[in-house]
Protein backbone atom coordinates (compact mmCIF):
# COMPACT_ATOMS: atom_id res chain seq x y z
CA UNK A 1 0.00 0.00 0.00
CA UNK A 2 1.60 3.09 -0.82
CA UNK A 3 2.07 5.40 2.01
CA UNK A 4 2.27 9.29 1.90
CA UNK A 5 5.12 10.83 1.02
CA UNK A 6 7.15 7.99 -0.96
CA UNK A 7 8.41 8.69 -3.91
CA UNK A 8 6.35 7.26 -6.61
CA UNK A 9 8.60 4.71 -9.00
CA UNK A 10 8.47 2.88 -11.96
CA UNK A 11 10.05 0.06 -12.82
CA UNK A 12 10.37 -1.19 -16.28
CA UNK A 13 11.14 -4.98 -16.96
CA UNK A 14 9.46 -7.30 -14.96
CA UNK A 15 11.25 -10.91 -15.41
CA UNK A 16 12.51 -12.34 -12.00
CA UNK A 17 14.45 -9.69 -11.06
CA UNK A 18 11.97 -6.95 -12.17
CA UNK A 19 9.00 -8.25 -9.94
CA UNK A 20 11.19 -8.40 -7.27
CA UNK A 21 12.36 -5.27 -7.44
CA UNK A 22 8.83 -3.59 -8.06
CA UNK A 23 7.13 -5.83 -5.51
CA UNK A 24 10.28 -4.27 -3.14
CA UNK A 25 9.24 -0.23 -3.75
CA UNK A 26 5.57 -1.97 -3.20
CA UNK A 27 5.99 -2.93 0.20
CA UNK A 28 8.20 0.08 1.33
CA UNK A 29 4.92 2.07 0.10
CA UNK A 30 6.07 3.65 -2.80
CA UNK A 31 3.35 4.21 -4.87
CA UNK A 32 4.50 1.90 -7.78
CA UNK A 33 4.09 1.81 -11.69
CA UNK A 34 4.92 -1.11 -13.78
CA UNK A 35 5.43 -1.89 -17.45
CA UNK A 36 6.22 -4.88 -19.33
CA UNK A 37 6.26 -5.85 -23.23
CA UNK A 38 4.37 -8.46 -22.16
CA UNK A 39 1.58 -7.28 -19.90
CA UNK A 40 0.61 -10.54 -17.90
CA UNK A 41 3.50 -10.11 -16.00
CA UNK A 42 2.19 -7.92 -14.00
CA UNK A 43 -0.26 -9.48 -12.64
CA UNK A 44 0.78 -10.19 -9.32
CA UNK A 45 2.27 -7.13 -8.85
CA UNK A 46 -1.10 -5.32 -9.57
CA UNK A 47 -2.76 -7.51 -7.34
CA UNK A 48 -0.70 -5.97 -4.66
CA UNK A 49 -1.26 -2.51 -5.50
CA UNK A 50 0.75 -1.22 -8.56
CA UNK A 51 -0.31 0.21 -11.11
CA UNK A 52 -0.20 -1.56 -14.52
CA UNK A 53 0.90 1.54 -17.27
CA UNK A 54 -0.54 0.60 -20.63
CA UNK A 55 2.44 1.89 -22.36
CA UNK A 56 6.25 2.71 -22.05
CA UNK A 57 5.35 6.54 -22.38
CA UNK A 58 2.87 6.30 -19.54
CA UNK A 59 5.20 4.48 -17.22
CA UNK A 60 7.99 7.12 -17.50
CA UNK A 61 5.06 9.76 -16.79
CA UNK A 62 3.95 8.12 -13.82
CA UNK A 63 7.51 9.09 -11.78
CA UNK A 64 10.10 10.59 -11.31
CA UNK A 65 12.07 7.99 -10.33
CA UNK A 66 12.37 5.26 -13.36
CA UNK A 67 13.84 1.75 -12.72
CA UNK A 68 14.65 -0.44 -15.74
CA UNK A 69 15.44 -4.17 -15.32
CA UNK A 70 15.36 -5.74 -19.04
CA UNK A 71 17.39 -8.01 -21.00
CA UNK A 72 20.33 -6.15 -21.87
CA UNK A 73 21.61 -2.44 -22.79
CA UNK A 74 19.51 -2.97 -26.49
CA UNK A 75 16.03 -3.38 -24.87
CA UNK A 76 17.04 -0.08 -22.74
CA UNK A 77 17.30 2.08 -25.95
CA UNK A 78 14.68 0.67 -27.82
CA UNK A 79 12.00 1.07 -24.97
CA UNK A 80 13.55 4.85 -24.17
CA UNK A 81 14.76 6.38 -27.74
CA UNK A 82 10.93 6.89 -28.36
CA UNK A 83 10.14 8.39 -25.50
CA UNK A 84 13.50 10.71 -25.07
CA UNK A 85 11.15 14.32 -25.20
CA UNK A 86 10.00 12.49 -21.99
CA UNK A 87 13.03 12.10 -20.00
CA UNK A 88 14.20 15.77 -19.08
CA UNK A 89 13.64 16.13 -15.01
CA UNK A 90 13.85 12.42 -14.93
CA UNK A 91 16.26 9.97 -12.98
CA UNK A 92 16.82 6.76 -14.31
CA UNK A 93 18.51 3.78 -12.49
CA UNK A 94 19.38 1.09 -14.88
CA UNK A 95 19.77 -2.53 -13.35
CA UNK A 96 20.37 -4.41 -16.66
CA UNK A 97 23.09 -6.10 -17.25
CA UNK A 98 25.75 -4.71 -19.28
CA UNK A 99 29.37 -3.39 -20.16
CA UNK A 100 30.74 -0.66 -18.60
CA UNK A 101 31.03 1.11 -21.75
CA UNK A 102 27.56 0.57 -22.45
CA UNK A 103 27.13 2.43 -18.83
CA UNK A 104 28.94 5.24 -19.54
CA UNK A 105 27.88 5.76 -23.19
CA UNK A 106 24.09 5.41 -21.46
CA UNK A 107 25.17 8.06 -19.04
CA UNK A 108 26.04 10.37 -21.63
CA UNK A 109 23.14 9.66 -23.91
CA UNK A 110 20.75 10.50 -20.43
CA UNK A 111 22.57 13.51 -20.19
CA UNK A 112 22.06 15.05 -23.55
CA UNK A 113 18.15 14.44 -22.62
CA UNK A 114 18.62 16.42 -19.28
CA UNK A 115 17.71 12.94 -17.27
CA UNK A 116 20.36 12.24 -14.37
CA UNK A 117 21.11 8.66 -14.65
CA UNK A 118 22.54 5.81 -12.15
CA UNK A 119 23.93 2.77 -13.20
CA UNK A 120 23.94 -0.27 -11.26
CA UNK A 121 24.73 -3.72 -10.41
CA UNK A 122 22.30 -6.34 -8.24
CA UNK A 123 24.41 -8.36 -6.65
CA UNK A 124 21.44 -10.52 -5.32
CA UNK A 125 19.13 -13.40 -6.43
CA UNK A 126 15.20 -12.09 -6.51
CA UNK A 127 14.05 -14.22 -3.81
CA UNK A 128 16.52 -12.02 -1.46
CA UNK A 129 15.86 -8.49 -3.13
CA UNK A 130 14.17 -6.40 0.04
CA UNK A 131 15.95 -8.43 2.68
CA UNK A 132 19.01 -7.31 4.69
CA UNK A 133 21.15 -9.73 2.31
CA UNK A 134 19.98 -7.94 -0.87
CA UNK A 135 23.37 -5.71 -2.37
CA UNK A 136 22.92 -3.33 -4.93
CA UNK A 137 25.77 -1.27 -6.07
CA UNK A 138 25.92 2.37 -7.97
CA UNK A 139 27.95 4.20 -9.91
CA UNK A 140 27.01 8.03 -11.09
CA UNK A 141 26.39 11.36 -9.66
CA UNK A 142 26.67 11.18 -5.67
CA UNK A 143 24.77 13.73 -5.79
CA UNK A 144 21.73 11.88 -7.77
CA UNK A 145 22.48 9.03 -5.12
CA UNK A 146 22.12 11.16 -2.69
CA UNK A 147 18.58 12.25 -3.47
CA UNK A 148 17.38 8.70 -4.40
CA UNK A 149 18.96 6.62 -1.72
CA UNK A 150 16.27 6.68 0.47
CA UNK A 151 13.90 5.36 -2.21
CA UNK A 152 16.48 2.73 -3.52
CA UNK A 153 17.05 1.20 -0.06
CA UNK A 154 13.30 0.21 -0.25
CA UNK A 155 15.02 -3.10 -2.40
CA UNK A 156 18.52 -3.65 -0.42
CA UNK A 157 18.10 -2.11 2.68
CA UNK A 158 21.22 -2.84 4.32
CA UNK A 159 23.06 -3.22 0.94
CA UNK A 160 22.43 -0.07 -1.21
CA UNK A 161 26.24 1.49 -1.78
CA UNK A 162 27.48 4.28 -4.29
CA UNK A 163 30.94 2.90 -5.92
CA UNK A 164 32.04 6.33 -7.02
CA UNK A 165 31.29 9.07 -10.00
CA UNK A 166 32.50 6.84 -12.94
CA UNK A 167 29.05 5.06 -14.22
CA UNK A 168 31.02 2.27 -15.64
CA UNK A 169 31.82 0.98 -12.19
CA UNK A 170 28.85 -0.95 -11.39
CA UNK A 171 29.52 -3.10 -14.26
CA UNK A 172 33.30 -3.70 -13.47
CA UNK A 173 32.45 -4.22 -9.84
CA UNK A 174 29.85 -6.36 -10.70
CA UNK A 175 31.87 -8.69 -13.18
CA UNK A 176 34.66 -8.98 -10.69
CA UNK A 177 32.58 -10.32 -8.01
CA UNK A 178 30.97 -12.66 -10.25
CA UNK A 179 34.77 -13.82 -11.25
CA UNK A 180 35.43 -14.29 -7.09
CA UNK A 181 32.13 -16.52 -6.92
CA UNK A 182 33.52 -18.83 -10.31
CA UNK A 183 37.03 -18.73 -8.00
CA UNK A 184 35.43 -19.92 -5.01
CA UNK A 185 32.62 -22.13 -6.64
CA UNK A 186 35.29 -23.96 -8.72
CA UNK A 187 37.88 -24.46 -6.54
CA UNK A 188 35.37 -25.89 -4.16
CA UNK A 189 34.16 -28.31 -7.04
CA UNK A 190 37.44 -29.47 -7.53
CA UNK A 191 38.01 -30.28 -3.85
CA UNK A 192 34.42 -31.52 -3.36
CA UNK A 193 35.39 -33.89 -6.46
CA UNK A 194 38.97 -34.96 -5.08
CA UNK A 195 36.82 -35.89 -1.19
CA UNK A 196 34.72 -37.66 -2.99
CA UNK A 197 36.94 -39.98 -4.34
CA UNK A 198 37.49 -40.70 -0.68
CA UNK A 199 34.22 -41.10 -0.04
CA UNK A 200 34.08 -37.81 1.81
CA UNK A 201 30.29 -36.02 1.15
CA UNK A 202 30.50 -32.65 -0.37
CA UNK A 203 28.21 -31.40 2.19
CA UNK A 204 30.92 -32.78 5.35
CA UNK A 205 33.55 -31.22 3.32
CA UNK A 206 31.64 -27.98 2.82
CA UNK A 207 31.79 -26.45 6.58
CA UNK A 208 35.11 -26.87 6.46
CA UNK A 209 35.66 -24.84 3.20
CA UNK A 210 33.63 -22.09 4.38
CA UNK A 211 35.18 -21.42 7.25
CA UNK A 212 38.34 -21.86 5.44
CA UNK A 213 36.76 -19.07 3.30
CA UNK A 214 36.14 -16.93 6.25
CA UNK A 215 40.14 -17.37 6.72
CA UNK A 216 41.16 -15.98 3.18
CA UNK A 217 38.95 -13.06 3.77
CA UNK A 218 41.93 -12.07 5.96
CA UNK A 219 44.91 -12.87 3.48
CA UNK A 220 42.23 -10.93 0.82
CA UNK A 221 42.48 -7.84 3.08
CA UNK A 222 46.51 -7.88 3.86
CA UNK A 223 47.14 -8.71 0.33
CA UNK A 224 45.27 -5.85 -0.80
CA UNK A 225 46.91 -3.34 1.48
CA UNK A 226 50.34 -4.85 -0.39
CA UNK A 227 49.17 -4.09 -3.77
CA UNK A 228 48.13 -0.58 -2.87
CA UNK A 229 51.33 -0.23 -1.40
CA UNK A 230 53.14 -2.00 -4.33
CA UNK A 231 55.00 -3.61 -1.17
CA UNK A 232 54.95 -7.45 -1.37
CA UNK A 233 57.34 -8.72 1.00
CA UNK A 234 56.13 -12.46 2.42
CA UNK A 235 54.55 -11.63 5.77
CA UNK A 236 53.55 -15.45 5.43
CA UNK A 237 54.35 -17.72 2.94
CA UNK A 238 56.60 -17.29 -0.15
CA UNK A 239 55.09 -17.95 -3.63
CA UNK A 240 57.86 -20.74 -3.67
CA UNK A 241 55.77 -22.04 -0.67
CA UNK A 242 52.27 -21.94 -2.02
CA UNK A 243 54.41 -23.53 -5.67
CA UNK A 244 55.12 -26.66 -3.91
CA UNK A 245 52.12 -26.94 -2.56
CA UNK A 246 50.05 -26.95 -5.71
CA UNK A 247 52.31 -30.32 -7.17
CA UNK A 248 51.03 -31.78 -4.17
CA UNK A 249 47.05 -30.43 -4.84
CA UNK A 250 48.04 -31.97 -8.60
CA UNK A 251 49.88 -34.69 -7.77
CA UNK A 252 46.37 -35.77 -5.24
CA UNK A 253 43.96 -35.29 -8.10
CA UNK A 254 46.15 -37.38 -10.54
CA UNK A 255 46.31 -40.36 -7.89
CA UNK A 256 42.92 -39.99 -7.05
CA UNK A 257 41.96 -40.10 -10.74
CA UNK A 258 39.88 -36.64 -10.96
CA UNK A 259 41.07 -33.66 -13.23
CA UNK A 260 44.26 -31.69 -12.64
CA UNK A 261 43.22 -29.19 -15.00
CA UNK A 262 42.30 -26.46 -12.28
CA UNK A 263 45.71 -26.84 -10.44
CA UNK A 264 47.46 -27.41 -13.39
CA UNK A 265 46.03 -23.99 -14.17
CA UNK A 266 47.12 -22.24 -11.22
CA UNK A 267 50.75 -23.61 -11.44
CA UNK A 268 51.09 -21.85 -14.19
CA UNK A 269 50.17 -18.81 -13.31
CA UNK A 270 52.47 -19.47 -10.16
CA UNK A 271 55.25 -20.48 -12.64
CA UNK A 272 55.87 -17.36 -14.63
CA UNK A 273 55.62 -15.41 -11.43
CA UNK A 274 58.53 -17.86 -10.66
CA UNK A 275 60.34 -16.98 -13.59
CA UNK A 276 60.03 -13.28 -13.54
CA UNK A 277 62.16 -13.74 -9.97
CA UNK A 278 58.99 -13.46 -7.82
CA UNK A 279 59.53 -16.85 -6.12
CA UNK A 280 60.52 -14.88 -2.36
CA UNK A 281 57.21 -12.73 -2.42
CA UNK A 282 53.91 -12.73 -1.06
CA UNK A 283 51.34 -14.49 -2.70
CA UNK A 284 50.21 -10.81 -3.82
CA UNK A 285 52.81 -10.08 -6.10
CA UNK A 286 50.87 -12.34 -8.46
CA UNK A 287 48.80 -9.45 -9.27
CA UNK A 288 51.46 -8.87 -12.30
CA UNK A 289 50.07 -11.63 -13.96
CA UNK A 290 46.61 -10.78 -14.26
CA UNK A 291 47.51 -6.99 -15.60
CA UNK A 292 49.02 -8.27 -18.32
CA UNK A 293 46.74 -8.01 -21.70
CA UNK A 294 48.42 -11.25 -23.15
CA UNK A 295 49.72 -14.71 -21.90
CA UNK B 1 55.44 -23.79 33.05
CA UNK B 2 55.08 -27.68 33.49
CA UNK B 3 51.04 -28.07 34.78
CA UNK B 4 50.52 -31.44 36.89
CA UNK B 5 48.78 -33.72 35.11
CA UNK B 6 49.49 -32.46 31.54
CA UNK B 7 50.52 -34.71 29.12
CA UNK B 8 54.43 -34.83 28.01
CA UNK B 9 55.17 -33.46 24.83
CA UNK B 10 57.53 -34.09 22.48
CA UNK B 11 58.07 -31.76 19.22
CA UNK B 12 60.63 -33.14 16.61
CA UNK B 13 61.25 -30.26 13.85
CA UNK B 14 61.29 -26.78 14.56
CA UNK B 15 61.09 -24.76 11.91
CA UNK B 16 58.84 -21.74 12.39
CA UNK B 17 55.87 -23.79 12.68
CA UNK B 18 57.62 -26.32 14.92
CA UNK B 19 59.18 -23.74 16.77
CA UNK B 20 55.02 -22.11 17.36
CA UNK B 21 53.79 -25.66 18.12
CA UNK B 22 56.07 -26.28 20.91
CA UNK B 23 55.44 -22.94 22.22
CA UNK B 24 51.93 -23.76 22.38
CA UNK B 25 52.41 -26.65 24.21
CA UNK B 26 54.99 -25.38 26.55
CA UNK B 27 51.84 -22.29 27.30
CA UNK B 28 49.46 -24.91 27.96
CA UNK B 29 51.68 -25.91 30.71
CA UNK B 30 52.58 -29.64 29.07
CA UNK B 31 56.55 -30.88 30.05
CA UNK B 32 57.88 -30.38 26.75
CA UNK B 33 60.99 -32.08 24.86
CA UNK B 34 62.19 -30.47 21.89
CA UNK B 35 64.73 -31.95 19.17
CA UNK B 36 66.02 -30.47 16.24
CA UNK B 37 68.81 -31.39 13.61
CA UNK B 38 70.62 -28.31 14.23
CA UNK B 39 69.81 -27.57 18.23
CA UNK B 40 70.29 -23.57 18.10
CA UNK B 41 66.38 -23.70 16.50
CA UNK B 42 65.69 -24.66 20.32
CA UNK B 43 67.13 -21.30 22.07
CA UNK B 44 64.23 -19.46 22.56
CA UNK B 45 61.85 -22.63 23.73
CA UNK B 46 64.53 -23.90 25.66
CA UNK B 47 64.63 -20.43 27.54
CA UNK B 48 60.73 -20.41 28.20
CA UNK B 49 61.10 -23.82 29.81
CA UNK B 50 61.55 -26.35 26.91
CA UNK B 51 64.02 -29.60 27.37
CA UNK B 52 66.36 -29.52 24.55
CA UNK B 53 66.98 -33.73 24.02
CA UNK B 54 70.66 -34.55 22.75
CA UNK B 55 69.30 -36.91 20.21
CA UNK B 56 66.03 -37.62 18.45
CA UNK B 57 66.37 -41.07 20.35
CA UNK B 58 66.10 -39.35 24.05
CA UNK B 59 63.17 -36.70 22.59
CA UNK B 60 60.83 -39.86 21.30
CA UNK B 61 61.89 -41.76 25.14
CA UNK B 62 61.05 -38.53 26.91
CA UNK B 63 57.24 -38.75 25.80
CA UNK B 64 54.37 -40.66 25.40
CA UNK B 65 52.87 -38.02 22.34
CA UNK B 66 55.26 -37.04 19.55
CA UNK B 67 54.80 -34.38 17.22
CA UNK B 68 56.50 -34.13 14.11
CA UNK B 69 56.71 -31.43 12.39
CA UNK B 70 59.58 -31.77 9.52
CA UNK B 71 59.88 -30.76 5.74
CA UNK B 72 58.33 -33.98 4.39
CA UNK B 73 57.75 -37.60 5.22
CA UNK B 74 61.06 -38.86 3.88
CA UNK B 75 62.47 -36.39 6.89
CA UNK B 76 59.91 -38.58 9.11
CA UNK B 77 61.54 -41.85 8.21
CA UNK B 78 64.76 -40.32 8.29
CA UNK B 79 64.48 -39.38 11.61
CA UNK B 80 62.71 -42.51 13.39
CA UNK B 81 63.33 -45.47 11.49
CA UNK B 82 66.59 -46.02 13.75
CA UNK B 83 64.23 -45.46 16.66
CA UNK B 84 61.92 -48.36 15.72
CA UNK B 85 62.23 -50.07 18.88
CA UNK B 86 61.66 -47.38 21.16
CA UNK B 87 58.12 -46.54 19.63
CA UNK B 88 55.96 -49.37 20.95
CA UNK B 89 53.04 -47.67 23.27
CA UNK B 90 53.80 -44.39 21.93
CA UNK B 91 51.06 -41.71 19.94
CA UNK B 92 52.95 -40.39 16.85
CA UNK B 93 51.00 -37.07 15.51
CA UNK B 94 52.55 -36.70 12.44
CA UNK B 95 52.00 -32.66 11.56
CA UNK B 96 54.49 -32.86 7.99
CA UNK B 97 52.92 -31.56 4.57
CA UNK B 98 52.65 -34.44 2.19
CA UNK B 99 50.38 -36.62 0.48
CA UNK B 100 47.93 -39.13 1.69
CA UNK B 101 49.28 -42.03 0.63
CA UNK B 102 52.63 -41.40 2.41
CA UNK B 103 50.34 -40.81 5.41
CA UNK B 104 48.41 -43.83 5.24
CA UNK B 105 52.15 -46.14 4.39
CA UNK B 106 53.55 -44.10 7.53
CA UNK B 107 50.35 -45.26 9.79
CA UNK B 108 50.98 -49.11 8.74
CA UNK B 109 54.80 -48.68 9.00
CA UNK B 110 53.57 -46.98 13.00
CA UNK B 111 50.82 -49.77 13.40
CA UNK B 112 53.34 -52.20 12.86
CA UNK B 113 55.84 -51.04 15.18
CA UNK B 114 52.66 -50.98 17.99
CA UNK B 115 52.61 -47.01 18.04
CA UNK B 116 49.28 -45.04 17.50
CA UNK B 117 49.34 -42.60 14.51
CA UNK B 118 47.32 -39.54 13.66
CA UNK B 119 48.07 -37.80 10.79
CA UNK B 120 47.34 -34.04 10.71
CA UNK B 121 47.00 -30.83 8.46
CA UNK B 122 48.03 -27.14 9.78
CA UNK B 123 45.04 -24.93 8.23
CA UNK B 124 47.48 -21.70 9.96
CA UNK B 125 50.55 -19.88 10.19
CA UNK B 126 52.80 -19.62 12.83
CA UNK B 127 51.55 -16.37 14.52
CA UNK B 128 48.12 -17.98 14.90
CA UNK B 129 49.24 -21.43 16.62
CA UNK B 130 47.68 -21.63 20.07
CA UNK B 131 45.17 -19.04 19.29
CA UNK B 132 41.38 -19.60 18.85
CA UNK B 133 41.97 -19.12 14.96
CA UNK B 134 44.04 -21.63 14.58
CA UNK B 135 42.44 -24.99 12.33
CA UNK B 136 43.96 -28.64 12.60
CA UNK B 137 42.92 -31.34 11.05
CA UNK B 138 43.43 -35.09 12.63
CA UNK B 139 42.75 -38.08 10.64
CA UNK B 140 43.29 -41.92 12.05
CA UNK B 141 41.75 -43.58 14.85
CA UNK B 142 38.88 -41.82 16.64
CA UNK B 143 40.06 -43.19 20.01
CA UNK B 144 43.53 -42.11 19.51
CA UNK B 145 42.41 -38.48 18.35
CA UNK B 146 39.80 -38.85 21.86
CA UNK B 147 42.69 -39.59 23.51
CA UNK B 148 45.00 -36.84 22.36
CA UNK B 149 42.38 -34.15 22.21
CA UNK B 150 42.69 -32.20 24.86
CA UNK B 151 46.82 -32.39 24.70
CA UNK B 152 46.06 -31.25 20.94
CA UNK B 153 44.29 -28.84 21.67
CA UNK B 154 46.98 -26.72 23.24
CA UNK B 155 48.17 -25.90 19.60
CA UNK B 156 43.88 -24.97 18.32
CA UNK B 157 41.97 -24.33 21.06
CA UNK B 158 38.47 -23.92 19.19
CA UNK B 159 39.80 -26.12 15.69
CA UNK B 160 41.02 -28.74 16.92
CA UNK B 161 39.08 -31.55 14.67
CA UNK B 162 38.76 -35.07 14.02
CA UNK B 163 38.52 -35.82 10.38
CA UNK B 164 37.56 -39.66 10.05
CA UNK B 165 39.70 -42.61 10.27
CA UNK B 166 41.12 -42.53 6.94
CA UNK B 167 44.62 -41.37 7.38
CA UNK B 168 44.83 -40.12 3.94
CA UNK B 169 42.15 -37.11 4.98
CA UNK B 170 44.65 -34.56 6.52
CA UNK B 171 46.55 -34.65 3.56
CA UNK B 172 43.47 -34.41 1.42
CA UNK B 173 41.08 -31.93 2.80
CA UNK B 174 44.99 -29.98 3.38
CA UNK B 175 45.76 -29.49 -0.51
CA UNK B 176 41.90 -29.28 -1.27
CA UNK B 177 41.50 -26.48 1.00
CA UNK B 178 44.76 -24.78 -0.10
CA UNK B 179 42.59 -24.85 -3.60
CA UNK B 180 40.21 -23.07 -2.60
CA UNK B 181 42.28 -20.44 -1.05
CA UNK B 182 44.36 -20.14 -4.53
CA UNK B 183 40.84 -20.16 -5.87
CA UNK B 184 40.13 -16.97 -3.91
CA UNK B 185 42.89 -15.20 -4.25
CA UNK B 186 43.67 -15.27 -7.97
CA UNK B 187 39.89 -14.53 -8.65
CA UNK B 188 39.89 -11.21 -6.39
CA UNK B 189 43.33 -10.20 -7.63
CA UNK B 190 42.02 -10.43 -11.34
CA UNK B 191 39.12 -8.70 -9.93
CA UNK B 192 41.78 -5.71 -8.48
CA UNK B 193 43.41 -5.67 -11.63
CA UNK B 194 40.24 -5.13 -13.39
CA UNK B 195 39.17 -2.56 -10.91
CA UNK B 196 42.97 -1.17 -10.62
CA UNK B 197 42.66 0.10 -14.33
CA UNK B 198 39.64 1.95 -13.23
CA UNK B 199 41.75 3.36 -10.94
CA UNK B 200 39.71 1.86 -8.06
CA UNK B 201 42.04 0.58 -5.15
CA UNK B 202 42.31 -2.51 -3.94
CA UNK B 203 41.44 -2.00 -0.48
CA UNK B 204 38.60 0.18 -2.09
CA UNK B 205 37.51 -3.13 -3.57
CA UNK B 206 38.54 -5.95 -0.58
CA UNK B 207 35.91 -5.16 1.39
CA UNK B 208 32.95 -5.69 -1.36
CA UNK B 209 34.76 -8.78 -2.26
CA UNK B 210 34.96 -10.20 1.31
CA UNK B 211 31.68 -9.08 1.90
CA UNK B 212 30.19 -11.16 -1.73
CA UNK B 213 32.87 -14.04 -0.75
CA UNK B 214 30.67 -14.33 2.44
CA UNK B 215 27.11 -14.58 0.52
CA UNK B 216 28.92 -16.89 -1.95
CA UNK B 217 29.77 -19.45 1.32
CA UNK B 218 25.58 -20.12 1.13
CA UNK B 219 25.96 -20.98 -2.42
CA UNK B 220 28.79 -23.46 -1.15
CA UNK B 221 26.06 -24.99 1.75
CA UNK B 222 23.39 -25.10 -0.94
CA UNK B 223 25.80 -27.09 -3.44
CA UNK B 224 26.95 -29.63 -1.72
CA UNK B 225 23.42 -30.56 -0.99
CA UNK B 226 22.94 -30.99 -4.53
CA UNK B 227 26.11 -32.84 -5.12
CA UNK B 228 25.32 -35.43 -2.72
CA UNK B 229 21.67 -35.32 -3.46
CA UNK B 230 22.86 -35.95 -7.31
CA UNK B 231 19.57 -32.95 -7.88
CA UNK B 232 20.88 -30.36 -10.20
CA UNK B 233 18.11 -28.48 -10.22
CA UNK B 234 18.87 -25.09 -10.59
CA UNK B 235 17.42 -22.89 -8.25
CA UNK B 236 19.05 -19.72 -8.68
CA UNK B 237 20.94 -19.13 -11.88
CA UNK B 238 21.53 -22.22 -14.72
CA UNK B 239 24.81 -22.61 -16.23
CA UNK B 240 23.93 -20.85 -19.41
CA UNK B 241 23.10 -17.40 -17.44
CA UNK B 242 26.45 -17.91 -15.25
CA UNK B 243 28.03 -18.40 -18.96
CA UNK B 244 26.64 -15.26 -20.44
CA UNK B 245 28.39 -13.53 -17.35
CA UNK B 246 31.59 -15.12 -18.09
CA UNK B 247 31.50 -13.58 -21.66
CA UNK B 248 30.54 -9.94 -20.03
CA UNK B 249 34.02 -10.57 -17.67
CA UNK B 250 36.01 -11.61 -20.66
CA UNK B 251 34.74 -8.69 -22.52
CA UNK B 252 35.86 -6.30 -20.01
CA UNK B 253 38.69 -7.79 -18.95
CA UNK B 254 39.90 -7.27 -22.93
CA UNK B 255 38.69 -3.86 -23.19
CA UNK B 256 40.38 -2.93 -20.06
CA UNK B 257 43.42 -4.37 -21.10
CA UNK B 258 43.96 -6.69 -18.74
CA UNK B 259 44.70 -10.64 -18.72
CA UNK B 260 41.21 -12.71 -20.04
CA UNK B 261 42.76 -15.88 -19.14
CA UNK B 262 41.60 -16.59 -15.89
CA UNK B 263 37.70 -16.05 -16.87
CA UNK B 264 38.19 -17.66 -20.43
CA UNK B 265 39.54 -20.64 -18.61
CA UNK B 266 36.11 -20.62 -16.63
CA UNK B 267 34.19 -19.79 -19.77
CA UNK B 268 36.13 -22.99 -21.06
CA UNK B 269 35.37 -25.58 -18.32
CA UNK B 270 31.73 -24.06 -18.32
CA UNK B 271 31.79 -24.68 -22.40
CA UNK B 272 31.98 -28.16 -21.96
CA UNK B 273 29.01 -28.16 -19.02
CA UNK B 274 26.93 -26.90 -22.10
CA UNK B 275 28.04 -29.48 -24.76
CA UNK B 276 27.25 -31.80 -22.19
CA UNK B 277 23.81 -30.75 -22.51
CA UNK B 278 23.76 -29.35 -18.65
CA UNK B 279 23.41 -25.75 -19.26
CA UNK B 280 20.07 -25.66 -17.84
CA UNK B 281 21.09 -26.90 -14.63
CA UNK B 282 22.55 -25.70 -11.62
CA UNK B 283 26.39 -24.38 -11.13
CA UNK B 284 26.65 -27.90 -8.95
CA UNK B 285 26.42 -29.54 -12.05
CA UNK B 286 30.17 -28.59 -12.90
CA UNK B 287 31.53 -30.90 -10.49
CA UNK B 288 31.46 -33.44 -13.25
CA UNK B 289 33.92 -31.15 -15.11
CA UNK B 290 36.08 -31.99 -12.33
CA UNK B 291 35.72 -35.64 -11.11
CA UNK B 292 36.65 -36.36 -15.06
CA UNK B 293 40.32 -37.75 -15.10
CA UNK B 294 41.12 -36.33 -18.13
CA UNK B 295 40.83 -33.01 -20.15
Amino acid sequence: MAVENRTPVTVIGLGLMGQALAGAFLKAGHPTTVWNRSAEKAADLVSEGAVLAPSAEDAVKASGLVVLCVTDYDVVHTVLDPLSGELSGKTLVNLTSGHSEGARETAEWAAKLGAAYLDGAIMAIPPVIGTEHAVLLYAGSKEVYDANESALQAVAPAGTTHLGEDHGLASLYDVALLGIMWGVLNSFLHGAALLGAANVKASTFAPFANNWIGAVTNFVTAYAGQIDEGDFTAHDATIDTHLATMIHLIHESEATGISPELPEFVKALTDRAVAAGQNGLSYAAMIDQFRKPSK
